[in-house]
Formats: C-alpha cells, sequence, structure tokens
C-alpha cells in the first residue's frame, strides 16, 4: 500500500486542483494500492489531523476548476516552532500525524513560506514533495510556477478595460498589481498591457522621473498615462532607509496601499487627475489559463514519478523546459527577483517603457 | 447638406462608438450629404467649439471598441448656468457654435447629468436627439441602457474569481460594484455571481440581518459568504438622517468606501476575516458584450431615422423589446430605481439571498 | 411530503443547472419536506424509470456550471406514441413511473420537442411545470429563453475572430451559426459582430443580391466580406420547392452543410477566396453568461412558486421583463420565428447589412 | 537616414502588430531619422512595390490588435522562382524594389515558408531580419514562436465547451485543432482541455488503440470521450505509405478532414454517437493573449537592437527565456516536431492520456 497525504497552503492560486490531479493520475496510473489523506486547510490540517480519504474520483474534472478542493490557510514560518495556545508543538504535531498514519510520503503545495516548513518538515525525517505553486512566481530553482501565467492574464485584462476609458478621458490611471517583494506579474502585465510607466519592488522609483515620464507624454499630444504598480513598489528614498526606519515609517502611513501614496503625489505634481485600480484577490482566482493547467498537470506527473521511484526532499520544477527536481534544502528562503539590468527590463525600455529609474 | 453634430459625455462605458456607428452608418444609408461634427471630450467641445469633421470610414471597425472615439468629460448639469471664470456663459456659448456651425441637429449619448443638459438645450431651441448611455440602468423611460450588460458581466466574472479563493479560505468576501444612486449592476451581478447577500441603495440594510445571515450560513457548514454591495449601500440608520446630517457624518469618515466600513462591522461582529475587492472603473472598460453591441447598434439606428424624418427633442430608448422615443422632457431629472418589492428581489430572495432587509 | 421529479430533455445548453437550481432553491425557501428525483438522460430517465435522489446539497455550487448534472438525450416526439422494440409503450411508461413514485409534479427543461411531449403528459394527468431553455430562442409564448445570450455570445466571439483574419487577408468568410428553423442567434450575433450579409431561415435569400453585396464592398475599397450564414438558411428558389421536392434534392447534396453550399455559389461568381468556419456545439457548452444565470435563476424560482401554489399545467416564461405563466397547451408545437419585416430586420438593413432578398 | 521594410507573410495569427510594434519602438527609441517601408499583403508588396510609408504613430495602440496592419498572403517558396505570367521573376522584382527604395533592410514575420523565401533574399545580398510568427510553434532554432500560446487558448476553449456537452451527452466527441504538420497545438490544448485521446502527426495511431481507450472509459463508467485530433493526424498504415501513395489515398478521399475519417471509423467500431468540432480559422484570430504579447514585444525590440547594430541575416528568437539570435541559413528549411519519447509525452500519458500508439 502507499500512502499518500496531500495539503495546499498559503495563499490559494489558479491550478492547485489541475496540479493534485496530475499527481494522482499519475500514481493510480502505475499502481492500484494508494490511498491518498487530503489534509484539510493547508498545515492546519497535518497540525489536528484534519483530513479526508480521496479517490481517484475526487480529483475527476477539477482540471479547470479554480481554488483547492482542500481547502488552504496562511501559516507564518516563524510560528511553526511556537508552541499554540493549548501547548502543542505544531512541528511535532505534524510529524505525529504523520507517523499515526504511516505515511509514505507527504506531497505539499505552496509558495515560499510553504517551502520553508516543508523544508523544516524534510529536516525532522519526513518524505517530503513539494510543487510550486504561486501567483509571484518567486520561487528559487524554477523557471516558472504554476498560478503565474493566469495572474498575469487577469491583470493584463484589468489593464486593457483601463486603456479604454483612458483613451476617452484624459487621466492617469494607476493599476495595482499582486507582488510585495517581487515584481514578475507587474512586468509581465505591464508589457503585455502597453503601461507607459512599470514600477517594481526591484527597481526602486525616482517621483521626478516619473512626473517627468508622464509629462514628456503629455507633450506628445498622450492625454493620459498608465501606470503599473507592484503592491511592493518603492521610492529610491524609502529603498534607502534601514528595515526599522521603514516600518517606522509605514505605521504612519494613512494610505491603504501603495498605489494611493503614489496617485497623491502625481497629481499634487502634474496636476492631472489620477485613478486608482486595485484587481486585488481576483488576480488569484478562477479556471486556470491553459498554460499553467498544461504546467501544473506536468509538474503533477512529475512528482508522482518522484513518488513512485521513492526520491524525496524534492522541489519539483521547470528549467528550460524541462522538468526537473530540486532539492529542497536549495530552494527554501530564497526569492527569484527581477533583475534590473536583465534583458527583459532592457527590451522593455526601448519599448518606451519607463521604470522610474533614470 | 445635412449637418450633425455629435457628443459623448459623462463617464465613458461600452458601446458608446458602437452606438455612434450605427448613427452615421443610419443617416448614410439614405443620404449622401451629410456632415458629421464630432464634439471632443463632451460638451466642454460644443462650448469652446472644439470639433473633428468625421466621415463613415471614421465609424468603420469601432462596433467592438470600447471608450469613445470622442473623448468625453462630466460638467455637472449645475454648473452649466454658472458662467466660466473667462466670463462665457457655457450654454449661451453651446448655442453659438451650434448656429454658427448651421447644424441641423445634436446626438448627445449620455445618462442622467447629460439628459439634463440636453434637456436644456431642447428649451433653447436646439434640435436634439439623445441615447441612452450608462452602465447603471437608471435612465427613466428606457428598459435598459447601452453599458449595463458589459458592466453585469464584468462585475460578475469578478464575483466568479473571488468564489474559487472564498471556497479555498474561510472568510467573508465584499465585491464593491459600481451604482451610487441606483443598484442594477449589484443586484444582476449579485444574482448571477451567486452573491449570498446584495446590499443595494434601494434597500437600507440592517446589519444585525447581515451578520444573521452570515453566522446561518456558518452553521449550515458553510465556511465562506459573498456579498454584493453597491457603491451607494446605505444602513438603516444612515437612511433615516437627513441629507445634511448624512453629509456631516460622511464628512467624518475615514473610510475609502462603504465595503470598508461594512467589512468592519463584519468583522467585528462575527471575528471572520473579511476581503474586499473592488472593481471600479473596469466595469467601464473593454470591448462592450453581444447584447451591447446590438442594443446600442438598434438604438442608433433609429436615432438615424428620426433625424431623418426631422423629428427631434426625443431620447431613443427600448421598451418591451421595441425601440421607442421619449421625449426628453419627460426623462431630464428622472431616475429609475430598483423597486424593493419587484418581482425580481422577490425571485432572488426565493433563492435564499439576502438584501439585509429583514 | 412534496416529491418533486425534475429532467433535462434535447440537446444541452447553458443555464440548465442554474434554472434547476432556481427551482430547488425556490422550493426549500418555503418548505423542508422535499424529495427531489432526478431523472437520467431526459425522458429515457422517466420512461425506465432511471432516477438519483437529490438534495438542495447537489444544486449548491452549479449555478455556473454549463450541461446538465441530470444527463440529457433528444427524444423525438413522433417516436413517444410508438411502443419500444420491447412492446413498452413510452407514454404509458412515463405516468407508471410518475404514480409509482407517487411525484406531485414533474419539472421539465427543454425546447420545442420537449414541449410537445410536455403537453402530452399534461394531458395525460400529470402535473407538469415547464422551463423554457433552448439557444434558439424560438419557444413561442416567452420573449427569451435561457442558453440564447450565451450562444449569441460565443457565435460573436467566433464573428470577431474571424474578423481580424478577413482584415489581413482578402477574402469572404462565412460563418455558419446554429439555427435549422429559426434564424434568432444569427441574427444577433451576426449584428453584434458586424457581419455584412445575414442569411436567415426565415427570409430566403437570392445569391445574386448575396453576390451584388459582396461586389459592392470590393468596389468601395474593402477586401474582405463576412457572412452569418444559420444553418437552416435556403435560397428563395429553393424556398419555393415542396416539402417533397426539397427533401428529395437535399438527399442529393454533398455538401456537409449549408455554409459549403453557399460558399461554392459565391466563389464561382465573385472569383474570390471563401473561408468557413462552422463554431458548431461550442454554441451550447460552457459556462452560462450572466444574462442567462440571472434569467434562469428568476425563471426557476417563479417556478418553484408555482409548484408551492400547486399551479400545474404552465411553462414559466418571460414577456416585457416580467415573468409569466403560460398554458402549456398554448406553447405545444409552436415557433417563434423571426419577422422578415420587424423593426430590428429594418434596423440592421439601415446599418448596411444585406439579408440577401434586396 | 535609417530605411526599413517590413511585411507580414503566411497565414495571418496573433501579436503579428504586437511585434511590428515593438521593433518600431526599438528603432526611434534610438534614433528618430528612420523611415518605416509597410509592403502589403506579404512578399505580394515587395514583388510589386506596393507600399506604404508609416510612421511611430502607426504602431501605437496596436498592441492588442489582432491580424495585421500591413495584410498578408500566402506564396509558395517553391513558387518564388517562377516566373509571374506577366514573366516578371519574383525574386529579381523583390531586389529590384528593395535597391530602388534604398533600404537597409527588410523585417520579415512568418513561419517556415516565409523563412525559406527570407533566406533565399539574404543569399541574393539583402540586409534580412525574421521575426517567428505562427501559432505552429515549428520552426527550428526558437523554442516559441508568437502566435502558439494564443492559438492554444482558443483550442482549449472549445474543448473546454464540448466538454460541458459531453458530460451531458453519451458521445465521442472530435475536436479538430490546427496543425498538418506537427501538433504542438493539439498536444497543448489537449492536455489543458483534459481530452482523454490526443492524435498527432507525429505519432501515427492505431485505431484498435484508440478503440480500446474508448471503451475502456465507458467500462469504468466514464460516460462520453474527447478526442483531441491534429489536422495532420496519421494512422500507422497511412504513415507507412510513400508519399506518392499517400498522395493518391488522399486524391480518393471524400471526407472534409480527418476528424471526419478518425470519426467513421469509430462510430463503425464502437457503435457511440460521435460528433465532430473543427474551431478552424478562429485558432488564428483575435487579440493576442497576454504571454505572445510580451514574447512578441521582446523579439521585437530584440529585432530592433540587431537593426540599429547593422547585424543583419538572423532570426530573433528565445532560447532558455533569453532572447538570441539565430543564423538565418540554419533555420531555413527546417521543423521543430514533437518528439514522441519527449519529457511531455510520458507526463501526459502518466495522466492517462493515450495517443493512439501502443
Amino acid at each position: 500500500m502507499l500512502r499518500i497525504g496531500m495539503l495546499t497552503s498559503g495563499g490559494d492560486c489558479q491550478a492547485l486542483n489541475a496540479a493534485m490531479r496530475g499527481v494522482v493520475k499519475g500514481v493510480f496510473s502505475k499502481r492500484d494500492d494508494v490511498e491518498i489523506y487530503g489534509f484539510q486547510e493547508g498545515y492546519k490540517g497535518l497540525i489536528y489531523s484534519n483530513f479526508k480519504m480521496l479517490t481517484s474520483r475526487d480529483f475527476s474534472g477539477i482540471l479547470t476548476v479554480g481554488g483547492t478542493i482542500l481547502g488552504t490557510s496562511r501559516q507564518p514560518f516563524k510560528l511553526m516552532r511556537v508552541p499554540d495556545k493549548d501547548g502543542i508543538d505544531k512541528v511535532e504535531a505534524m510529524k505525529h500525524t504523520y507517523h499515526k498514519l504511516n505515511l509514505d510520503c507527504l506531497v505539499v503545495l505552496g509558495g515560499n513560506g510553504t517551502h520553508k516548513t516543508a523544508n523544516l518538515l524534510r529536516e525532522e525525517g519526513l518524505n517530503v514533495i513539494t510543487l510550486p505553486k504561486t501567483i509571484d512566481n518567486d520561487l528559487w530553482g524554477t523557471d516558472m510556477t504554476f498560478g503565474f501565467q493566469s495572474a498575469v492574464d487577469i491583470a493584463t485584462d484589468t489593464i486593457d478595460r483601463i486603456h479604454t476609458t483612458a483613451t476617452s478621458h484624459s487621466r492617469v490611471f494607476i493599476v495595482e498589481v499582486m507582488g510585495h517583494k517581487v515584481g514578475w506579474v507587474t512586468l509581465h502585465a505591464g508589457i503585455a498591457g502597453g503601461a507607459d510607466i512599470i514600477l517594481l519592488p526591484e527597481i526602486p522609483y525616482d517621483i521626478d522621473v516619473v512626473v517627468d515620464a508622464i509629462n514628456k507624454r503629455a507633450k506628445a499630444g498622450k492625454n493620459f498615462t498608465i501606470i503599473a504598480v507592484a503592491e511592493g513598489a518603492i521610492s529610491k528614498s524609502d529603498a534607502k532607509l534601514s528595515k526599522k526606519e521603514l516600518k517606522a515609517k509605514m505605521a504612519k502611513k494613512t494610505y491603504p496601499s501603495v498605489a494611493y501614496e503614489i496617485a497623491e503625489k502625481i497629481q499634487k505634481r502634474t496636476n492631472q487627475e489620477v485613478r486608482i485600480t486595485v484587481p486585488g484577490h481576483t488576480q488569484r482566482g478562477g479556471s486556470p489559463c491553459p498554460y499553467d493547467r498544461v504546467l501544473s498537470t506536468r509538474l503533477g506527473a512529475a512528482a508522482a514519478n518522484l513518488i513512485l521511484k521513492k526520491e524525496f526532499g524534492y522541489m519539483v520544477g521547470i528549467k528550460n523546459g524541462n522538468i526537473v527536481k530540486v532539492p529542497l534544502g536549495e530552494v527554501a528562503g530564497k526569492l527569484k527577483y527581477v533583475e534590473p539590468d536583465s534583458d527583459i527590463i532592457q527590451e522593455a525600455k526601448m519599448t518606451g517603457i519607463s521604470f522610474g529609474d533614470k
């Protein structure tokens, strides 16, 4: 008998179900004696031994369904070693559940925080396989995460819709795209949506440069400007602050989000009306795009292959078009950033996009 | 020679171009000696005699294009009779432009405010034909305005996307839909998106009833609730305030919008996490949906017919599936509200939707 | 105890699930003692007593799901009275199942053929309520059927996509839209997609007129023409044949469908390349559009209301925006056609669309 | 002065305009003294010196517009050296136009056939830069062509829609996807759409294996099967024929396309109803997906860079995420096929997909 535990952790995104379907179809293609334990709402289900027994039928028809049939929740890594209010050590509880159920392995789908915990469990002796789930595409060790392209599609659709209004009214429009630490979604959606200015966490902006770019467009007879802003976009001056200073400054701010701060600065200095749109959680929702369905199906099938070969301790990723296994110890705790001098940034600049950095 | 002035006024929406294409194709189907004067950015173009001469070619290929090729702007009706800072009386200026160009008529596309001004120009002796443009569907005298169904489609898409996240996380989600005075878009998108609670300006809500509905769902094992809220949703207690009292109260508020106020109340009383999504301007943007393209094409063609027959002073609308002409004097200044005891509300309630009113 | 049988019959379409959800949510909103018998694959399930007991849970989350959870099949009305190969009289078998299960009523969702059988069952003494399901919108007694607007959206999307290719290549493109007897989908998708020529079953075409329209466009410098053709489009000469003559002629034809015949004629006479696209079954598939979700939810809730009031023998429809009940005897066997001289046809012609009838 | 000729050749596809926009924005970002000569309808425009002078304005706002603003046409490579009916040698004519206009280079956007001609022109001494345009993704030297992902999205959407009908009716559905020689679009859309069977030109099928797969599903209680078939799918027995024998056999066939042949075989042997859907030209049409917009913008900007550096004779492609230049001589005449034993095929098989080959 092959006993597989499975859980999805962190913010939900598209193709979680598709990836799990890939894993389950994959193992059942070679063996019949498989039991699937679906832990509910992320690591919480593993901690409190809250699970459902699932059959291959449960994974049929979910290729195109958004969200996760297991539910998910956010559990900050830094709390994993902190005992619960009822005194339970969470890591020990997870190990206990794993061993009590006599699991052969645990399949974990998640992003950066999830991978830190998964690696911890591996260090504690559990057989872990992970799949790179995040719209942010910021996981180290894989060229691409599933959820990313679907999020780009939705953010681009938002910019497209704003475009028709922008051409009709003479205004500056800011679209705030998800991404606190990395700007991949903003970068791709910005290019795809024809944004005039793109502001990323990795490239601190100078408001003077942003204002110049808007004025230059106005002079060229273009009566509107569209700015794609990542949630974590930061000004050059703020980027120079220490973490502590920045935190203190942020605590005083009354803006709902960074777009509002930038909007205020622009409005003051250009005298143009500024409008803000925040697609927010919609970027995580709905049916995965075909790209993500193919990617997640491939990753899931490859994970099944590792399980059948009893090779554990890896994240399954994609590199140069090929599925690869990456040791969890190498993945955990690292982020994949947009490089300010990378080719794609240079190419974007050649098409006239300003990143507010010079 | 037939000289037609044309302008689009107020917030942009889908199918403005489609409607103008209908008018222009319509008049050219019967006459060749037509001149089209396209006034730029709404009434402003008429006031300051800022226009472009357009040919039928300019209206080719714009059926599916969002926004308006003429540009638009908001000009509050109450300022129309107030002289400009340069001393120009705006109404006189518009009449002057009209007569100077020797126009036979003026085609005006707009919503409620636009119609008040259009009616004023009619009273001043201009030949005016209007077309009912607004996503709000709140114009009196027509069953349907163009833009509405497209906006419903986008708002519904937002709720659909939120749904997949809602089923994965245990939370309350609020989607704030456009509509300050009327709730048509919220009502339709709410039903179409399967919202559990719908809050409209026309049906003041009792927060106790809203909280009860959420708790009832939780008890029935449904771990999430989706609430569609119109921008102008109002509580029963606020609805009892005088206009002045309400204004004073609003002035003190620090919420970016009504959804944030409702979110705070719910969070306090249910201890559930609440998330807010505001599709905002995207609801006005992008290509019109097929329904709006057919409606606006029909209305445009019918407007052309009135122009050719020299019948002026009407809004072209649709009643019971038939195109009708409605005297502008009857339309101006009236709004079409959702009736709290109408059939559609009763039917929605039968499917378990709460409107927070009992 | 309230015992409700339910079945979906004929070709599937969008919003069948949404409509059933409306019925079930509606009855459960007022009573708890309800049993739902879901007959499988249309009348077949009723004939052979093949059903599933369903709870309100089964209808949760299906608002946006295409197809029908009950399955469906086509059962020609003319065979209903013909005993099966195993000697079973189908009508008697259906009555037997109904009475054996002690049903209070039968809810039937279907189109024209389905309604004939439903009316027959009513005449045989069963309590029947029907809902107007068909993409064709050809049911007498209701302004609108659910499925129609979704089908229009898909057919329009097809024309939109063809448009970009058409403007790049100099060709004639034919899009064949569903509709053997009536042209509603073709008419609406044709207008919405900006088709240059629309050919409907209700308006027999003269190929000379069609060729003239193409040549006229070429002379005006427009290098492409898009033709929306209903499956049942017919030439003037064929329309004059008797049913028998036409059948004999059709039997000899080797064209896969009518679009190929028209393409051949045009290619011969204009020397232009002609391309054909047939969206086919996709027009019935996928998630219902928001319009259909609202319509079907309203109709379903209204059907629930009739059931609760024990008013049977009606189709629930919509007239002038209001939900109405129409006696089944009036509905059965009648079709709602596009009127060749109706307003919408006149308006379409004013925008330059040719219907091939001169 | 920098004089750039530009043309799009072969079947149109998504992101042609986006790619040209990238080139033009790129060159204008560094130089002002640029003239763009847009040749009309592919090589034909170059042969007959039919062109338009274009400014950077002409390329503004076309990022999202399908088709090509230059028009296109198919000109078989094998006819390039055959003099026209008016005696013109086409290759000499193209060289003549190029030199007469004093062009610095020629930017050619096209697929496989286009590249052969482009390479010929390079051999004749012209400065040529090409961009890989084709939905087929079959160009050698680049991991990805623009148009491909957009086509996959549309083909997947077709399969998605068919899915809801398939689950409602008990039938076999065949979706015929574009691809005469290579199966990339079918493979990706098949996986993304959850097809049960995928038939590609590169993996000849055995009808017995296909029938077995259908029967196995029926036995497992799955009442429908979806088959994604490439236009160029071929049976094992046909694959053994010589080119001449195959041609002779094809000449006798009366099927409109390969899907019909396969459908007939299946219908005969499984006694199941089979339905065929052919999305056809829609796969080339409409707005490019965000993935293609980013890819084509990057490729266009990189092409601009080569032009500015006067490096000619290359196709600009993408390899492992980086933009690369590939000598035209290496690209021309080679196709990039799906490898029958590649990882993606193995992964797809693990999820239960049959390729009809075992």
